[in-house]
This record gives structure tokens, sequence and C-alpha cells, in this order.
């Protein structure tokens, strides 16, 4: 079977591949695209420049999620729901993200074109988006636009998120005139995103494409660590209530727990704020953002009560107290397995190997799963993710577009989706 | 005999100190004046305006430093110098440093009225002193004014050091209108401060007077672990390269030395950078501030140096490279005995008892020791140091604040200093 990209579409998706990777471009090849920064807003002008100039509906909503309308002849009021994110993290690749994006932009027009060229009808239109704020690198929680936009968050607490200096993300979004009011003129029945795997599964089986059966369980906790304020030099050492002596210890205890059980979990503490921060201020107050995940939901609820369990007892010696500010559970939800089945018929008819795998990441998909069945398409990376470096062929990102594309179609004509 | 300080002067000095702990006071009663902030200014203008109307000579040289020429009938190029700094912790006390600037007003005053009462002259001026940034709290490393003034430390390159926003501290006193080009026009021969001690020793032997003859030798280092920005999500554990897990071994490793070898070090990680600091993201630089302190130089070095090994075998199993960024020695040099003797002198002839003891912590006159014989006061200190609560009773003060004076009278009439 003959792939629905034809050279024409493939070359304009990678002009525009390599458009947007000139947005917040960084010295080590990556993208530095935080949510409301100015690249962000520049990036979404092009989006909503591409989106226009196909001939899509380009509308904004309060949180700055961004759709590309694509109507459909003979569809009535639903649409597929298809897109990534164009944020990044600060030393982020320009892979992660851009890709889904722009590649439903591609597959939407490439879809609409052969339902004009065999003169056929659809049952749903398509809607290609961006939103706002999945990397949670900014403001945190990640997943903030996809999260407002099935009910989860609220729009009001969306936008009072602050950042580390205090910005909020609606004065961000306001800034770079990013704040709209429109909505989505349909009602989404499904959504799909293709995206870069970010680990090596693929990559070792040396399979094109991974068919997304499931997500790993994350518990995502920040931890205050609160002692006091004392003299470094003079204060006794029994004296002092040490925080960041706390914090060390409890991320001592995260990576004990992990090693010790050897069951494959992945842990991490990865965002840190300290207060003082002076030299010769004991620290008075260290919070720490940890994450767990393994693929068995039981498994990681006992290791992250036996995680705040150890920690606690750690640092209790050192008069320190812990108090959780920030508890939120993942839980591991198996995606959509007509879904699963779709993709992986588009895959085997044009010739592509395809693997059953599992996200351990977050992706926005994962939270739209809870209102409306979603489908995670994978392709290969080589070496890092959330790293300059990432990396993804030319020769996959290819496969990947044509079997979105070719995913997209089932989902829009065929009778029982 | 009866003290120096009349009950007018005394009043004076208590009006004084109560309206500096009104600049940049704190809710929980300390105050924030980190260097070159507004408060720092307000602060350095109450303390010029002070100087002024007591008809002293005000003037301040090229990093700030800030001084107050009191020049005394007889006496020819040289002067002895007192002071200590204006400048605090983020959440300091009202004590430390202003107490022993603000005594030195006094006390100078005091010294002055009764050469003119007895129709005496002096061997030496009193030239009272601010000295900038001596907490390093906003800028790095501390003592900075005193260590330029002595030569240690190049006014380029203090002027050039920069905040955690990156606004030099040349940048930061233009901004308060504090970078001047004077110069002390006499020739110091001593330096005095006066402080509180910040630590239990005078509580708990109930002396009210610390003649202070040495000073802990001290290692401040700033380690840089550098590892590589990944996915805390897919990423495998083996592949990561995490410089905060790093930077929490290296900072157990540093307790752990200090514990099992029960010799008494003081020892801290009190400061940290992380970066990019996105919960999502791996770590791929930490750097900590460590500091250890020991009486014995001998100690302190075996420590440090035991430290610096463990830390780097602690995290080379993680793939994380160290760096030092910074190693700072101060040695554990004695003060000048003559001036010992001199403040034991004082205080038994003001009837005060007096106690030797050593100073842990750094102080500008620990700089300053290094061209001119050095001598420092301590009174108790009830509670914590670097501490909002931070606290001296008033009749602690006075009698600082008495032996001050009777040690600068003798300082500067004395034939053999």
């Amino acid at each position: 079977m003959a792939a629905m990209i034809g050279e024409e579409l493939r070359a304009a998706f990678h002009r525009l591949f390599s458009a947007m990777a000139e947005i917040g471009a960084t010295p080590a090849g990556g993208v530095c695209r935080l949510t409301g920064s100015p690249e962000d807003g520049r990036a979404r002008d092009l989006l909503a420049a591409t989106l226009t100039a196909t001939g899509a509906e380009a509308i904004a909503d309060t949180v700055g999620n961004q759709f590309g309308l694509f109507r459909l002849p003979g569809a009535g009021d639903t649409a597929v729901l298809c897109g990534s994110h164009l944020d990044s993290q600060p030393t982020g690749g320009r892979f992660d993200g851009t890709y889904g994006v722009l590649a439903a932009v591609v597959a939407a027009q490439a879809v609409r074109a052969r339902l004009a060229a065999e003169g056929r009808t659809a049952r749903h239109h398509l809607a290609v988006v961006n939103w706002t704020n999945e990397e949670g690198a900014r403001f945190q929680p990640s997943l903030t636009g996809s999260s407002v936009f099935i009910g989860s968050l609220t729009a009001d607490a969306a936008l009072a998120l602050a950042d580390g200096d205090g910005v909020t993300l609606g004065a961000a979004l306001d800034e770079i005139g990013w704040r709209r009011d429109g909505t989505l003129p349909v009602r989404p029945i499904r959504a799909v995103e293709l995206h870069v795997e970010q680990g090596s599964v693929l990559e070792t089986a040396g399979v094109p494409i991974g068919l997304v059966t499931g997500a790993w369980a994350t518990r995502k906790l920040c931890l205050a660590f609160v002692g006091e304020p004392s003299h470094t030099g003079p204060t006794p050492m029994a004296r002092r209530q040490d925080a960041l002596r706390a914090a060390a210890r409890a991320i001592e205890a995260l990576y004990g727990i992990v090693e010790a059980d050897g069951k494959g979990a992945h842990a991490s503490a990865a965002r840190l704020t300290i207060s003082p921060n002076s030299p010769n201020v004991v620290a008075s107050e260290v919070r720490v953002w940890f994450e767990l995940r393994h693929p068995q939901q039981a498994i990681l609820d006992d290791m992250a009560e036996r995680f705040l369990a150890a920690a606690t007892a750690a640092v209790a010696p050192l008069g320190v107290a812990v108090e959780t500010a920030i508890d939120e559970r993942r839980p591991s939800l198996p995606f959509d397995a007509v879904g699963v089945e779709i993709v992986r018929a588009a895959a085997a008819a044009l010739g592509h190997a395809s693997l059953e795998t599992m996200t351990v990441a977050g992706h926005d998909v994962l939270a739209l799963q809870r209102k409306m069945p979603g489908t995670l398409i994978f392709v290969p990376s080589e070496g890092l993710s959330h790293n300059e470096r990432e990396f993804t062929k030319a020769e996959d990102l290819d496969r990947g577009l044509d079997v979105l594309a070719e995913t997209l179609w089932r989902m829009v004509t065929a009778a029982n989706v």
C-alpha cells in the first residue's frame, strides 16, 4: 500500500520541522521554549500561520490550547483530536512534542486531500492541537492544557499557577498574547498522539513503530523539609535543624529503596528549592520534587509508601519536619484497545514492523484518556530525551508520519470507530 | 573605675541601634539587609548622617567600605580601626555586625570627649568602619570589603562578583549610590571589632566579656557536580548521570566523616544551585557550598582531604564528575596577644569578668589580621545566630560598649601600643 503523504507534503513537513527548531534553538542543537516565553509565543504564531495557510480553522482557548480544525466533508459535530505540545524543557530536544504537533498538521492535510481525491466523506472532523505547558518545566503540574480541556483542572487554577519567579501562567500567556477566548466547536470523540519514544525499547529491538498499550503508574511528590536557620559556623552541630541535610537523606532513601527492591522502578529527584540559600546559614526550608514510576500500580504504591516512611524516619533525628506539598498520582491506565489495533493494522498495511510497548513518561493523551479513548504512537529515539542531543532519524520521522496519516484516515472513515 | 560612656551617650547608642534595626526589619524581629540592596543603602545613609553629626569625617571607597575618621588631638598619620558590618543574612539578626559598627561610633565619641575633658593628646586617630559584604550572603566570597582594604582581593575582582541573578557588586553599589572614590587619609596600625558571640560559650559560663585569642581554621569549598540532562521518566536508571543524586551523596559523606571522627568539627552544606531545575529533567549540574571548621588546622586539613576523597568516590559510580569551583582556606590565626591583654585589663578595670575563647565564625578583623594586629571582643548571645530571633540583653550590650571604649582609649593613648 502506498503512503498517503506524497513528496510535496513530506518536504513541507521537514521544512516546517526545521523552521520550528529555529525558534528557541540552543547552541547544543536543542530548543528552549518554556511555556509563556517569547519563544513559545513565536512557536504558536508559526503554528497558527501554518494552520491558516492550509485552510484549517485556527482557534485558541483561555489557557492557550491551540486548535486547528480541519472540517471534513460529511462529518457532523464530532472530531478526532490529534496533537501534542510545542513547549519544551529548558534544555529540551527539538523532537519532543513538536514532532507530534507538526505531523498532525501534515497528516490532517493528507487525509483531507485523499477524501477530496476519492470523492469520499468522513464521519468525523480532524482537530490538530498544541496543548499548553505539557512539560511542566516552568509551571507545575505538567499536562496543564489537556487537563483543563477535559475538566480535571479548572482554567482559573491553571491560570493561577506561578513559576519560580511568581509569574502566573495567566500573566505569561497575556504577555505573549495567547490567552484567548475560543472554544473548539466540535465534540472530540478520541485523541491520538504521535511522539518520539524517549526510551530505548524500539531502538534496541530495531522496530520503527511502537504500539503503546499502557502507561507506567506515576507518583509525583513535592516534599517540604522544614528546619530552622542558624549560623553554619558557631552553632553547635546538635543544635542545628538542617533542612538541606534532611533533603539529602531523603534523596538517598529514595534511591536506596529502588535499588534494594530491584523491581525496575524509575525514580528521580530533579527539582529543588532552598531557603535562605546563603552559604553561611543552615537551610531552613528545602523542597524537593520526587517522582516514582513503575508499570504496576501495586508495586508503585507500596514503594511510594515505604519511601515516605523511610524519608520521615531518616530526617526525624535532625529535628526537621516533612510536609507533603504536592502528591499527584497518575494511575497505570491501559490505552484504548481499538486504537492500538487500528495503529497495528495501519503500520502493517504500510509494511512497517510494530511492537507493543508502554510509556514511562506522561503525555497529554494520558490526561485526555480520562474522558475519551486515547491512542499513543511511538517512533524510535536515539540517545537521550529532555536533552539538547535528543535525536530521531528522518526515515523514522517519515514512517511515523505515514502511520499517523493512515491511522487518522481509518479513524475518520471507518464505520465502527 | 567609672565607665567612659555617660548616660547621654548610652541613650544615644540605644536610639541609634533601634533606628538601624528598623531598616530592613523582618516580621520575626530580624533584619534583611543584603549588600547593595535599598535597605543596605538606607543603613549606610543613616550611618553617614550619624558620623557627620558627630563631627567625624565620612569617607567611602570604591567597594563601598564606609569610614568615619575621628581626628584626635596630637595624633599624626596613624589610626586605630574599629568597626564591623551593616549587611545581614536574608533572615539575619539585628545585632550581628550592626552592634560592632554602632558601638564603635559611640565609643569613639567617648574617647574624643575624654581627651578634651582631660586636656590630653592621643598617639593615633580613631577610624570607625562599616565593611562591605561581610556576610557573603548575596555575593561570595564573604569579608569582601575588608579583603580589598588589605589587598588580598583586588577592587576590580570584588566589583565583578555576581549574585545569583548575575548582578555585580559594582552595579549593586552604583544602584544605591555607594560606589565612591574616597580613601582613608591615615595609616591603620591595628583593628578592633566588637561582636555578639553567636555561640553559647559565654552564655553557658555566665561571663559577659569574651577575649578572643584565635579563630577556628575554616575551609570553604564550592563543588560542582556535573552530570547530564535526561528525562526523569523513560531514561533507564543505569543510563542517568544525576548531579543532584551525586550532591546528596557528597552532603551525606561530609556529615558522615564529621560524626565518625567525633573531634568536634563544625560542617555545613547550606547553599545549592541546580540546573536545569525542572522536575522532569535529571539534574545536569549542581553546585554545593560546603564549609568545614575546626580549632586545629591539621585536623581540619586532614578532614577536608578525606571529605574530598570520599565525595569523589561516592559520586564516581553515578558517572558524575566533581569539580572544585571555589577552595578558600582561612587558617587558624591567633589574635595579637597585646590586644588580648589590653581588653583583659580594660574589662578588669571596669569590674567585668572575662573569658578566653575562640571564634568559629569569620569576621572582618580576621581578614585585616593579615596586615595588622587584630582584636576581637565578644559579648554573650542568647539563642541563635543568622536567625531573626538572635538576641543579646541590653546590659550585655552596655558592658561590651564600655569595654570597647576603654580598650580604644588605651590603644590610642598608651605609649607602647
